[in-house]
C-alpha cells in the first residue's frame, strides 16, 4: 500500500515551525507496511487543499491529512475533503458531547465553531480525541483511504497510538508487519561505514539495511517484513551478527541509547561511580549525564574549572604543571581527571581541556582537546584533533569522552 | 513571487529526519519577499523528482529543490531537471577544481562519481559551496527559475547566506526589500503577549508584526516593506516603542542576542564575573553560558554538586542546613550561590537546586526549583514551580536562572 502524507497549515508555509508530523507519521506507517511515497505541505486555504487531494488520490491507496480539524475558520480540511467528493458533514455525538462537556465544565457557552471540532463526512468512521477536542475520521473514497487526523503533535500521537495503528492493523489484509532494529555507532563516518556494510547492503532483501548520518554519529536501521515475529527476530539477529564482524568496534548501543545513557549504564554494571572536571566543554558533558533519567547513582557531579586558578584551587592541579606544559596539555588533563576523582571521592573521574576556538590558544589550534580518564587502575590521557565551530568541538568532546570512558573503538 | 520547496530524500520519507530545510528556506524566502505556497518532500527516484518538477512549474514563478546533488548514484536532482527539460550537464571548472584538490589532499583518487558534484545544466548560474563539495545552481526556464541547492544542513545555510541571497535582492526588480527586527521575549506566554499587543497585529499594515512561539520564549518580528533603508530603521523604532510601551519588561533581546548572550553582556557591562553552582540542572547552565563566544572574561566556572555531600566540601553548604531544611530549599540555594562565590572568588554566585523529576525529592513535586543569586550587594532567592518533562525543567531552570540575574520580568 502507498500514501502521501498531507500536512495543513500556514504556519508551516512560513517557517515557524518545521513538519515534525510527517516524520512522525512515516515512521508509524512504515511499521505497518504502508510506503510512504511524497510528503505535502499546504496552507490552510481550501482549494489548495482540495487540489492535493486531488493529485494524491490519483496515486496512493492512503492519504493522510493532519492538521486544519480546529475550532477556527481557517481550519477547513473536513470541508475541503467534503466539497471535493460532494459528502454531507455531520456530528458525531461522542465527540461533540465531549465539547459541550469541555465548556460547561469551564462556565463557557459552545460556539458553533466549537462545535465543528465533532463534524465528519458521512458514512465515515471516526476516531475519538483523547487529548483534544477534534475528533478525526478515515473515509473511503473509490480505492483511496482518507485519514484525518489533527494537527498539534501530542494531540497526533495519542489518536496514531489509539485509534490509527489498530485500524491500520485490520487493514493490512497480509498479516506482514515491519520490525526494526537501529544499531549505532560513533567514531566511524557514514562512508566509512558503508564501505564495510557494502556487501550487505548490495544483497539486501528482507530485513533491509539503511545508515543515516547523524549528528556526529551513525546508525543502521535493519528492518524486517514479515509475519511471523520470532522469525523477524532471528533474521535480524543474524544481520546484526553479520554487521558486528565488519565494524562491530564502533557499535555502542541499540534503538534509543545514547553515548551517555550507555557510558552511565556500563559505569553502573561495573558499580563505578563518576565525577567530572570540565574546562573546554563548561558543563556540557555534566549536563548531559544529567539528562539521562537515573544518573544520580554514577554520576556525582564535577568542577566547571574555566581559569587556571579555579583549575589549581578547585582540582589540585599543581602551578608547575600550568606553567610548564598550559593548561592545554597532557599534564594538565591527568591532573585534572586525578584531582576530581579525588575531590569527589568517586571511582573514576575524566577531564576535558582543549580549545573550543574560534580563537588558538597557548599556541594550540581550536579542536585540540585533552581527555583525561582516571580509573582504580590508572589514569590515561587521549588526545583529539577535532574539527568544526565552537559549538561542534564542544559537542564532540564530550561525546568523544563518552567513547573514551567505552573504549569504543580503542585510541585513535 | 510564488515559490515551492521540494527537497528530495528518501531519509525524509522513512521519516529518519524532519524536512528542516523547508523551513529554514521558507524564513529565508520571506525575507525576500517571496511566497511559499507549498512545500514537497519526494524520494531519490529520478521519475518522482521530475513529475514534482513539472507540477511545480507549473504554479510557480521560483521552484527550490534541495538534496541529491551529492556523489551517489542515487543523488539525481540535477539528472531530473535535465532530462525534464531536454538540457546537458556541463561541469563547472571552480567547483571541479574543488573536488580534485579535496581528494589529492588526501591521497585519494577522484572518482568520476565525486565529480558529478560539479554538474550543472548548461546555461545555468553556478553557486559555489564553501561548506562541502556539491555545487548549486540557477536556471531559468520558461518563465520558472529553479534553484538546485544542497542538503546538509550546514551546507544550505552556507549557500543561501553568501551566494543565493544575493542572487534573489538582485531578481527582486522592484528594489523593495524586507527588513526585520525580531524582538525576544521570555517570562510570557504567546497568547499572553498577543493579548498585550492585539491591538498592533489588528492595524498592522507595513511594518507587519508576527508573534511566533519558541522552546520557552516567544519572538516578535517586526517587518517592513520598503525602498528606503533610513525610513525603514524609523518605522522599525516606532513600532518596537510601541510594542515596549505594552510588554516592555519581558523584552530581553533582539535578533541572535539568547538569553545567555544577554546576562554576560549585562554582567560585563558592570564589571562584574560570574559562578556558578548547579545541582538539578548538572551543568547545563555553565554548558549554556560556555557556547557563548567570549564568555571567558565573565563567567570563570563552577561546581556541579549531585549529591549533599559535595555540596558541603565544595560550597560549604552546612551539614545543618542540610538536615534541617533539605537540599531542596531557599536555604540551600543561598549557601550555594554564596559559596560558589567565595570559592572561586567572582562578583556574582548563581545557585539552582530543585527536582528535575520524574519522583518527587525530599517531599517536592517535580519542578521545585531555587535559584539563588549572590551579588555584591546581598544574596536574593526565587522559587519556582515550573512544568514539564525533566528535560524541560532544567531547560527552563537555567533560563529562568538568566531572567534573575537580568532582573527580567522582577519576581513571579
Amino acid at each position: 500500500m502507498n500514501a502521501e502524507i498531507i500536512a495543513v497549515g500556514t504556519e508551516l508555509l512560513l517557517g515557524q515551525i518545521a513538519n515534525t508530523n510527517g516524520q512522525y507519521l512515516s515512521n508509524q506507517l512504515m511499521q505497518h507496511g504502508v510506503n510512504i511515497y511524497k510528503h505535502t505541505v499546504v496552507g490552510d486555504n481550501l482549494p489548495r487543499i482540495r487540489q492535493a487531494i486531488r493529485i494524491a488520490a490519483k496515486e496512493n491507496d492512503i492519504v493522510i491529512l493532519t492538521g486544519g480539524l480546529g475550532p477556527t475558520e481557517d481550519d477547513v480540511t473536513r470541508n475541503a475533503l467534503a466539497e471535493e467528493y460532494g459528502l454531507n458533514l455531520v456530528y458525531n455525538q461522542q465527540a461533540l458531547d465531549k465539547v459541550e462537556a469541555f465548556f460547561e465544565s469551564r462556565n463557557r457557552t459552545v460556539s458553533d465553531a466549537n462545535r465543528r471540532q465533532a463534524l465528519h463526512t458521512e458514512g465515515a468512521h471516526v476516531f475519538q480525541n483523547n487529548a483534544g477536542l477534534a475528533c478525526g475520521m478515515v473515509y473511503k473514497h473509490s480505492d483511496a483511504w482518507f485519514f484525518l487526523l489533527p494537527g498539534p503533535p501530542h494531540e497526533l500521537k495519542t489518536m496514531v497510538e489509539e485509534e490509527v495503528s489498530p485500524f491500520l492493523d485490520a487493514m493490512n489484509e497480509s498479516r506482514d508487519f515491519l520490525l526494526s532494529r537501529v544499531l549505532k555507532f560513533y567514531g566511524i563516518g557514514e562512508s566509512a561505514l558503508e564501505a564495510r556494510v557494502h556487501d550487505l547492503i548490495t544483497q539486501q532483501t528482507n530485513p533491509t539495511i539503511a545508515p543515516l548520518a547523524g549528528q556526529d554519529e551513525v546508525t543502521l536501521r535493519l528492518t524486517v517484513k514479515t509475519t511471523d515475529r520470532s522469525d523477524a527476530k532471528k533474521r535480524l539477529d543474524e544481520l546484526e551478527e553479520a554487521v558486528y564482524k565488519r565494524c562491530g568496534s564502533f557499535l555502542y548501543g541499540y534503538d534509543e541509547d545514547t553515548l551517555f545513557s550507555r557510558t552511565l549504564d556500563d559505569l553502573r554494571s561495573k558499580g563505578w561511580t563518576l565525577a567530572v572536571a570540565e574546562s573546554v566543554s563548561g558543563g556540557l558533558l555534566g549536563a548531559s549525564f544529567t539528562d539521562v533519567s537515573g544518573a544520580s547513582d554514577v554520576y556525582a557531579g564535577g568542577a566547571i574549572t574555566y581559569s587556571n586558578e579555579a583549575k589549581e584551587k578547585q582540582l589540585h592541579v599543581k602551578a608547575a604543571t600550568l606553567e610548564q606544559h598550559g593548561a592545554v596539555s597532557e599534564a594538565c588533563a591527568k591532573e585534572m581527571a586525578e584531582g576530581v576523582r579525588n575531590e569527589y571521592g568517586t571511582d573514576t573521574g575524566v577531564s576535558l581541556t582543549g580549545v573550543a576556538g574560534p580563537s588558538p590558544q597557548e599556541g594550540h589550534p581550536p579542536g585540540t582537546v585533552f581527555i583525561g580518564i582516571s580509573s582504580p587502575d590508572k589514569t590515561h590521557v587521549y588526545k583529539r584533533r577535532l574539527r568544526g565551530d565552537r559549538s561542534s568541538i564542544r559537542r564532540r568532546a564530550v561525546k568523544d569522552a563518552c567513547a573514551c570512558l567505552l573504549e569504543v573503538g580503542g585510541e585513535k
